[in-house]
């Protein structure tokens, strides 16, 4: 089978591909060799492994998202500064590539004070705008980092990013309260957790030993332990974020899980959250990316 | 050279010994064997390597504190509940030993609401005590898990633990920091840090990934960014625990390094700062728990 296109969300720990007809999936793969495993001379041989099948005669465009595009990536596609359309330029064509394709790379946005940086959500956002006309407001898209992003008349205005996922890996797995922390949902454990660091975001510090005593001293339970982290994380990253959805328009781009537990603890702050789909919005938002090449080139 | 006593300060992850005459050092030496390492039936070949050029003809009496009275240790010393004195009862007696030891552990103690404990900082403290007569007021504890303990009439009224060292130790070594922070001091960095979360706590979650964004785009120094690290994470520490610190009699017990940086902070708030050696007050304390032994022995 032939593709019309190839899309390709490449992060940091994880390669994704579709093989394109048009906006409709013919297929996909993915692997993890992601952005952080590679030597710059490994990305095409990664990528050709994987879609080998779909090439034909003719080249085929590769359109990619994401960590791909940084200085260690396959190609570096600079940053563009906000306030900008999500994608405002057309993606930087990879020199040089097997001749059975023609591969480009999204660039990613920067925001220049605060400092922040992103790549990969941007293609996120311009996908959900494609589908939604005329749409104002606030996207989170939960993560490893989290972003905030403030969008308006078409333009992301700006945005700002939290480690609270990556903290979360970190507390659960490599911190002393790995021992107490285990698998499993407590809802009702993660809602009082959020609200309180929303409340009282200054007590964060002083909350999370209290996850390894209440283990020593009165056998906390396991599950409950890891919906407190998180909530106790999240409740502290709506604190900080209070501006961004208080009283907005709000949209959660990402991944089924994640997305309903920040919906959730939203909505329990009495917010208005719609959310879409992270796979859907990033297609939609390379099929976009992939339009501005046909106009350049 | 046959010691008086042998005092043990035995942590999650070091091992440190002194030959002492009364209150006298005769000599010491530390290893890396820390409770973590251990299998139940190695502490007392760990230990004795150690301190086998210090036994004699008679018994000699070895007191430790620390992670080594935890359960997975040498022996549990189950805690005590605060409100007491830092050391309440005698040092638990470790049985089947050696015959040229007598080996105690000091218990450490609980606060059962909000659920907290220490094995260690109650020796040191208990040392401090006993060099301060009717001492009341706070006294930090900095390290991996700081410490702060409010003292009253010679009993510790309450304390709460703070991940702020290991938070650090995680941010900067195995998170997407560790790119952007490097070693090196910038102390007007440090103080900006520490007084941003300090007056905006709820800010901490959105300034940390800034510190990557920042060497991205503007090239940031690695030691600023280091600094101020350790700034937004000890700000957000003191501005939890204001009301331990806020107008009280303060003590800050620890490394002179890691010291000299928390009195730093607390002096920029107007707070009065004394500081102790810890190594000090560990023998001191332990010199103070093997008396206890004496009495009920």
């Amino acid at each position: 089978m032939s593709a019309e296109w190839i899309a390709v969300d490449w992060g940091t720990s994880h390669l994704r591909v579709w093989a394109m007809q048009g906006e409709t999936i013919m297929a996909q793969a993915q692997s993890d060799r992601g952005m952080a495993r590679l030597r710059k001379d490994e990305f095409q041989s990664s990528l050709l492994e994987m879609i080998e099948n779909w090439l034909g005669a003719d080249p085929v465009d590769v359109v990619a998202c994401g960590m791909v595009g940084a200085r260690q990536g396959w190609v570096e596609a600079p940053y563009s500064a906000v306030p900008s359309a999500p994608v405002p330029v057309a993606p930087i064509r990879v020199p040089n590539t097997d001749a059975r394709i023609r591969a480009f790379v999204v660039p990613g946005l920067k925001q220049n004070a605060p400092p922040d940086v992103m790549r990969g959500e941007e293609t996120q956002i311009a996908g959900f705008l494609a589908n939604h006309q005329n749409w104002d407001g606030v996207i989170c898209l939960p993560g490893t980092h989290t972003k905030w992003v403030q969008v308006s008349a078409g333009e992301i205005v700006s945005f700002r990013t939290f480690m609270t996922g990556e903290m979360f890996e970190l507390l659960s797995k490599q911190s002393v309260l790995k021992h107490s922390v285990g698998d499993g949902w407590d809802e009702a454990a993660f809602a009082e957790a959020a609200a309180d660091t929303l409340s009282k975001p200054e007590q964060l510090a002083a909350r999370l030993f209290g996850l390894r005593a209440a283990d020593l001293l009165h056998n906390q339970n396991k599950a409950t332990a890891r919906s407190r982290l998180s909530g106790l994380l999240i409740g502290a990253e709506l604190a900080a974020t209070r501006p961004y959805w208080l009283g907005q328009q709000l949209a959660i781009i990402g991944a089924d899980g994640i997305s309903q537990i920040y919906a959730g603890a939203l909505q329990l702050q009495g917010a208005f959250v719609e959310t879409a789909n992270a796979t859907q919005c990033t297609l939609a938002g390379l099929s976009q990316a992939r339009n501005l090449t046909r106009q350049t080139v």
